[in-house]
């Protein structure tokens, strides 16, 4: 039977498709007139996403590609970094900073909750990190830290912050200056609506000026060049041209909501969803308070991975597992970007049938019936 | 906040991205050899979707350009035509049979219900008809009307049958040969899954002969030209190529479904949508046992209207209102062509919210859970 192909894992996402027309657009040369002025108007609509006077550098790549491109351009070998790790995407932090030779101290949370801001207020207060990393949003959980706590220390202790906000920029109230943070990462394929390709990273005056002076092992990945190039409107290596012209259209369509709007459709879906699970008897992987709102990840008494399937299958919708440890335990819902209440309804309607199909008791429409009611009443509180 | 455009009316209908991605292939000589070994291998299909050996004619132009052309390529001024009128559709056969100079019967049904057969067996037994007109699936009201048992009056009395298929090929077994239809109409915009534009007309032999020795009034709507072309694969005036590779593509992905399980999938949309509105306390218009598979027109003790307004604006649904005597009493939504299980809880569920919003009694989630009911039980009975 046919069914669409409905793409809620935690990105890529869905893609709008006043933005794949976009990416029709012919290709003019990236060393143009043309483009520079584009790139100019790209790049301020880009900074009042990321709520930021600091300039953001746009590289053709994935969302790891940037946060490569952040620690190999402020890590030299022997330096200190402290990175939190509260997921697979802290993690990444981690492995990055050790590849580039950095004397790494690892915080973890268990997956599913945030880090402890005391533990994390000592090692700074006892050691000099020149670097400290952290995730935003944690994909792998669904799990949102707290970023603006993290900048209070880094400005206190004099440490440059870097934040993962892959998986959140765009569909989350981010405010990158008023919370310190020296290099915030994110990427075209999560809330910004995008196909995968592009990444994007905002650079203080202080993470430019560590930047400028390091003795970086990166060429491709260098933020020094970025930063160089774009005070020209160029890049330094040929940018992805058609995804450029996505981004503007996202940017626009994003923009022209309204970012207030925007943030709430994302808090009302995220909320919708949460108790969706709720009502059905399942269980959230993370407290309502650390809670994402462009994901949600839940388990039960239920063969996760079965009932994963059976959406793909009956209903066209894909959604994700769980990641290392969590990997067969528990399902996410991306509900990010290019998404709205309809979609919400469909998937836990979808959900609702494959839980009972596979023999778990269900009401049919009180998963539904409980994601509506948050949507009459505007919201959880 | 962002809401998605849902086009759920009677048609047009929803467009599969693979059906938009046709429509962008390059324009070709429409008199080239390649446009008409093209042609061919196209009709091969959409006679497998009209269940019929006769040839299917391809027009540019919307379902009535198709209507018109039936008629007028078969009706001479003082021809006896019977148009059997249960709704908009069919009293626009008879509008064309009168523009066309016929001496027209009508036999006319309340809308929302079908015709009475007894009253036809009696007119055709009394008058000899050359031309009998009905509509299979009358969009303006949800009605499916039964042409088999006219199928086999028109044979048993020799008049020639015409039927409006319009909004239901594609989507509900049709069996055109088997049911003694002269000539099936059919357009692109509503179960063909295509933006509007074609139109389709089967022609039997016996409808040929009439069509081959009438005196018609017509030129760019001329059957008998459209035939004679058709017997070279070619047109008599420029097509729509860019709907002709539209049309290629929905016909792969309706024959790949298996037509079995595209009408079963239409059938199990109706049975869930007719369910959800009776779950609300609704009234469907017409009784289940003549109510379409692809069209559910409702009311109920509300004002419809503002119903339909905040459908669109809150969840993007775009769904019909009622037309001419119906005007502002009913809804109607569609769930033809590229339509899913998904699309259907989302719009049910969206429908309770609006409904309550509006002071309708609404316990959220008791549509959506019915329709829901209909999908896990495989169907009504």
């Amino acid at each position: 039977m046919l069914v669409k192909n409905r793409l809620l894992i935690p990105g890529p996402s869905q893609v709008p498709p006043e933005v794949n027309a976009a990416m029709a657009r012919p290709i003019i040369g990236h060393r143009s007139g043309d483009f520079a002025k584009f790139h100019e108007e790209l790049a301020k609509k880009l900074k009042q996403i990321f709520q930021t006077e600091n300039e953001v550098v746009i590289l053709t790549g994935s969302g790891t590609a940037a946060m490569e491109a952040s620690v190999s351009s402020v890590v030299n070998p022997g330096d200190e970094v402290l990175c939190i790790v509260t997921g697979k995407f802290g993690e990444r932090f981690a492995e990055l900073a050790k590849v580039y030779g950095a004397n790494v101290t690892v915080v973890e949370a268990k997956w599913g909750e945030t880090y402890d801001l005391d533990t994390v207020t000592k090692l700074i207060q006892e050691k000099k990190f020149k670097l400290v990393c952290a995730t935003h949003n944690e994909t792998s959980t669904g799990v949102t830290n707290n970023i603006p706590a993290l900048g209070d220390l880094c400005r206190k202790y004099d440490a440059l912050l870097l934040v993962d906000a892959v998986s959140s920029m765009g569909g989350m109230d981010i405010k990158t200056d008023e919370w310190n943070v020296d290099l915030m990462v994110s990427g075209s394929q999560k809330a910004f609506m995008l196909p995968p390709g592009l990444s994007f990273v905002s650079i203080s005056p202080k993470a430019l000026e560590v930047i400028n002076n390091n003795d970086s092992t990166n060429y491709y990945l260098s933020l020094k060049k970025a930063k160089k190039s774009q005070d020209k409107w160029s890049t330094p290596y040929t940018p992805n041209v058609s995804l450029f012209y996505a981004l503007d259209e996202a940017c626009n369509m994003i923009l022209k909501e309204g970012l207030d709007t925007v943030f709430m459709r994302h808090k009302l879906l995220a909320e919708a969803c949460q108790e969706a699970v709720k009502a059905l008897g399942l269980n959230l992987l993370a407290k309502e308070e650390i809670s994402s709102y462009t994901v949600t990840a839940f388990t039960g008494n239920v063969d996760t991975e079965a009932v994963r399937s059976l959406l793909k299958k009956k209903f066209g919708f894909a959604v994700a597992g769980g990641q290392d440890s969590l990997k067969g335990k528990i399902i996410r819902i991306g509900h990010m970007g290019y998404m709205d209440f309809a979609d919400l309804f469909g998937v836990i309607a979808a959900l609702e049938l494959c839980l009972k199909e596979v023999g778990y008791p269900v009401e049919l429409g009180k998963g539904v019936g409980a994601a509506m009611d948050v949507f009459y009443r505007g919201g959880r509180d």
